[in-house]
């Protein structure tokens, strides 16, 4: 039989063990750090309805979207040519669709986690992926919520971050009606010319200030220098603490409604972060945060690591004015953020930020003697009833070979127990991380090696 | 704007979010059982290749396949009328996949283990899902694998089936060598005739004895009625102990090769499943074991509940030869299981055996006096620092109103600061389970609520 050759699609990251297991432990991080603000899990199919799923996006997204067929419905199942089942793109359009269709059973405002792997049919390119992790956690009002909440969301990414412990980071916040307001007070009034220009200004960082003035004052805009020039120094602002944040923010004068009403809300959102206890210099004001998203209408968020500004933002986000109205006739204002895994940790190891974990598994026993295998399972049991994770070598071999085995595998301990230690009721346990090895008694086992593997731990 | 009907497609199981998470408990109890039973974790990629999916599979499977198309390639990525990419039905054809792809970076013996969910275009039917998770542990051999392996798995299904805490249950255990050794002694010769003859036999449980008898003495097998009965006695046989099957097994008589083969094999997985420590009550030979599936060559599991038989086998797998003979040439051996939780959890929940869970989040600071925000903060700040999952109310309201929250949200302890315990420097916590309230000093707070969580993680 001629061998059909063994690969993935392109655009995937999948992981041998141990970087898997590295990875699986930054999953858990962010998951305990959400569950620790009190935000509760769902699920969703990864196949929805296309109506459901297209209701809002554009044509750009529609063409990245993955359609899906079962074999007894190939070309029966389209409505107007598009297959009716499709792969969500993003969580937030089942997020919507979830809310809506269990509303009556959830209590608001919701909090709900999610993390689970979406689909973008994406031109294949380094570090573009075509199926990634996003881990989203968002807050979702019943007619309204409050702004305080906004606060909230900083204060659950820096406790993800820091314990992620992968260096120091900024989350930067800006408030879409101070921007908007601040332009309308620069003429600026159509609200799709605003669109346009916090696009151009979205720009800054790739393209720098003199690309984004000529677009400003060029044929396409019209403004004037002084507009562009004003526009240009307010998305330039920066903050080193609140009370500078507070000071940089009164030096922007007075202003519309909505921009009085965006900063005050800033103001507010910045304070609070603060008595979430998070340190000042975790979070700064940055008024060139756009986000390239429409529908955000209040606070956004981008974080940044401040040795590695090349990677961009690594969690983003904001408040929505309303999350489900195409589904329902409830208003569902929400704020929420969303930190995509899978390129966040491609991103760090290309930048060798993380390296491969050690094993899951703690302790190997070896088999030096096939005639002692009960002996090997009895330990193997106790350990494991001690919640130690260990392996047994099952068939017999040399024992230099189950060193080198334990070894690759990035066992650390591995068990050794012949004639000599069964006769003095001990174990030897092979340190292979130190190149050490010791005796212990076999009733002491399970108490000295959860002694050691808390110090690995801590080490870590 | 019209409404889109808010909806899920038929045939995936979506939960309200705290019957997501006592799923995620079981989630968590099966991989915590896996890891300490020393198998590494790996993930893979929804989407493959159809030509490396359907390079085994029969036409049957091949009808419920989800075949996958990006919208920039509806109508052109088909070879032959069959879309390029397509959605896993299994974990076993991506699991061979991989190994074939990763070879040379794997130690073998390769032991993982892979909880991801899988897609079936199945009829839409109650109790049948389309999309569903499975959770599986295979140990892969390189050229060989030892047949000590075979016993490692049922002491994985104990440790995992003690700690999910559903009831008794029985790992039953057959050798398809034993199987067929026997009916060849009768004169089922030909592999498919036994093929046929085992697929029969599977149903006597659903159809009885009678039925079965019929069906082998009839035109379509021809048996003689002494070769039926034999089949029937065989199919028939159950242990109560290792020493009642090792007795049982030898009353078989004497066989062929292959039949003295899977008798050996037999006796001694069944003696090292106990060395392992699985108390007898929990194991037993039971010669009607076939498995549907043609793949198994050896020892065959089926794990059933001993109060519910009704629900079927929930947890089941074997020995095969050869893992991705369609990928490589190299001779790769294993032994594995499955649990299908989206099916098990359903059935449970269904039988009452498994109820909503508690919150994951642990304690409501309440919100009596707006102008303390500060003060929740810092105290929900202290909370989550201990590790204790905290939600703030961010709005203020009627507190009878916030209790009612909790309550119906599933959260145990609320906590109420006014002005009167700032002046003391206590916080009054109110326990929602007992309908019961304790004052106690601030400094206390985050050592009594963890010692009320760890009794309550005890009862639970």
């Amino acid at each position: 039989m001629a061998l059909t050759p063994a690969r993935t699609m392109p655009g995937v990251l999948e992981l041998l063990p141990l970087d898997q297991i590295a990875f699986q432990r930054m999953l858990d991080t962010i998951r305990r750090n959400y569950e620790r603000f009190g935000f509760l899990p769902i699920e969703t199919p990864v196949i929805e309805h296309s109506d459901v799923l297209l209701t809002k996006t554009g044509g750009e997204t529609e063409r990245q979207v993955y359609f899906v067929q079962s074999t007894g419905s190939l070309n029966a199942e389209t409505k107007n040519g598009v297959p009716e089942l499709a792969l969500r793109f993003d969580l937030t359009v089942p997020l919507a669709r979830y809310v809506a269709e269990h509303e009556h059973d959830l209590s608001f405002p919701f909090r709900r986690y999610q993390m689970q792997r979406v689909y973008r049919g994406e031109r294949a390119q380094r570090g573009r992926f075509r199926e990634f992790y996003q881990c989203d956690i968002d807050v979702i009002g019943k007619d309204s919520l409050s702004v305080r909440y906004d606060a909230e969301i900083p204060a659950v990414i820096h406790s993800v971050f820091r314990e992620l412990n992968i260096g120091a980071f900024t989350i930067q916040l800006n408030n879409r009606k101070l921007m908007r307001g601040y332009f309308e007070n620069l003429g600026v009034t159509d609200p799709e010319q605003q669109m346009l220009v916090l696009r151009e200004v979205d720009k800054l960082d790739k393209r720098g200030p003199d690309y984004v003035r000529e677009t400003l004052t060029g044929e396409g805009f019209g403004l004037s220098a002084e507009a562009a020039e004003k526009i240009l120094a307010f998305v330039q602002v920066r903050s080193t603490s609140v009370d500078d944040a507070f000071v940089k923010l009164d030096a922007l004068g007075n202003g519309s409604e909505v921009f009085e009403q965006g900063r005050a809300e800033l103001k507010e959102v910045l304070g609070l972060i603060r008595d979430f206890g998070v340190p000042e210099s975790y979070f700064a004001l940055n008024l060139s945060i756009a986000r390239g998203l429409d529908y955000y209408t209040g606070t956004v968020y981008e974080t940044t690591l401040n040795d590695h500004p090349g990677i961009g933002s690594i969690c983003s986000g904001g408040r929505y004015e309303n999350l489900a109205g195409q589904y329902t006739k409830s208003h569902l204002p929400g704020v929420g953020i969303s930190i995509g895994l899978t390129r966040l940790y491609w991103q760090l190891r290309d930048a060798g930020l993380i390296s491969t974990a050690q094993s899951t598994v703690d302790v190997l026993v070896t088999q030096m003697d096939p005639s002692l295998l009960p002996t090997y399972l009895a330990v193997a049991n106790d350990l494991r009833g001690a919640g130690i994770a260990t392996e047994v070598v099952m068939e017999s071999g040399k024992l230099g070979k189950q060193f080198k085995y334990a070894d690759r595998a990035g066992i650390r301990f591995a068990i050794v127990i012949g004639e000599d230690e069964v006769a003095k009721d001990v174990v030897t346990v092979k340190d292979l991380r130190r190149e050490d090895q010791f005796e212990v008694s076999r009733a002491d086992l399970v108490k000295t090696l959860r002694v050691e593997l808390a110090q690995a731990e801590i080490g870590r």
